[in-house]
């Protein structure tokens, strides 16, 4: 693939999806393989700090679920219920005495992640609203890891646009009375500070 | 574009480059396309408090080369040479009214830009050590935005190839005696801590 249309396809494609066909399992080797997008990309001082717990059992799924927030900016929704919820996990820890700030590694690898989830027809939340002392329990000892984020996957079920963010500035997305989920993105000239060519 | 095997390519091909042929141009419409990948990527809380400045020019660029430092790990090389230099640079700022910490949505917003990359047959390297102070002189008043990270860009003039950490641990990457640039990975068994599958 050396395409700029179909990468800026699957780019757009990548939303973040909170409604999920829970029937529809993730394999194992799926997860396994979309970590091993994250170990290709690039990391700061190439240090690679970031580790993974992988879920894909339905017990253990239920168990990190309740350790998660959804949508802030959506006040009345909790959540997906039972039969939209994820259909897998991947957790990604910060090994905090290889670099004490794993975030923007977590960035890319995260991005890497997403992305290749929709290449293989799967969607995903990044989510950081995460109950880490629970989520910490249930997960056992980790010995000197840091949890950093959670990202939820599965089949879509949800239709996401994008949109554009308004005179008014705000950037807070909205479900429409149909289930469709609308994110406001700043436009192209509000984000070019600067431009030199000649 | 919805192929795993591709996608996998992509990532494999993104790969840190520090040399390139200067002579060839980067249009200022291929970074504006790059900028868009990364407006469409996600933000956390859809805050998007990234904000961009673009060169391609070969005074810009000539200014903007002098704040860089290049490949820690290679105490013998200053940086690209003369005719090695890149083409143009994507410098990343962050708007720390919108956010504080900016540091997630810069990973996830430079892969973007570092895979469309690669898609359209260029390369880069993300540069963390940057002479903030001068490259702020260079670039004027920048009303309360942070200077994050400089994504340098071009047509790769080198050879970049992944091995594997040995059991030593030690992740630096060299350059062989034919110019080639190794960077050593962990391997995937290193990086997943637990897993859960039925």
């Amino acid at each position: 693939m050396t395409d700029t249309v179909a990468f800026r396809h699957l780019v757009r494609a990548t939303r973040s999806v909170r409604r999920f066909h829970e029937d529809r399992a993730v394999e194992r080797q799926a997860l396994v393989e979309l970590i091993d997008l994250a170990r290709l990309s690039a990391s700061g001082g190439n240090k690679q700090p970031l580790k993974y717990v992988l879920s894909c059992a339905a017990s253990m799924n239920a168990r990190i679920f309740p350790c998660l927030s959804w949508a802030g900016y959506l006040k009345d929704w909790p959540g997906p219920r039972k039969g939209e919820r994820p259909a897998a996990y991947i957790v990604i820890l910060g090994d905090t005495a290889i670099r004490a700030d794993c975030d923007r590694d977590l960035g890319i690898a995260a991005q890497s992640i997403m992305l290749g989830s929709t290449a293989r027809g799967l969607g995903g939340c990044m989510l950081d609203s995460v109950n880490r002392r629970e989520l910490r329990r249930i997960l056992g000892p980790l010995h000197g890891l840091e949890i950093l984020l959670v990202i939820a996957l599965g089949t879509p079920r949800e239709e996401v646009v994008i949109e554009t963010v308004g005179p008014d500035g705000d950037i807070r997305y909205w479900r429409d009375e149909r289930g469709v989920h609308h994110v406001p993105k700043r436009q192209i000239d509000d984000i070019i500070v600067a431009s030199y060519s000649d």
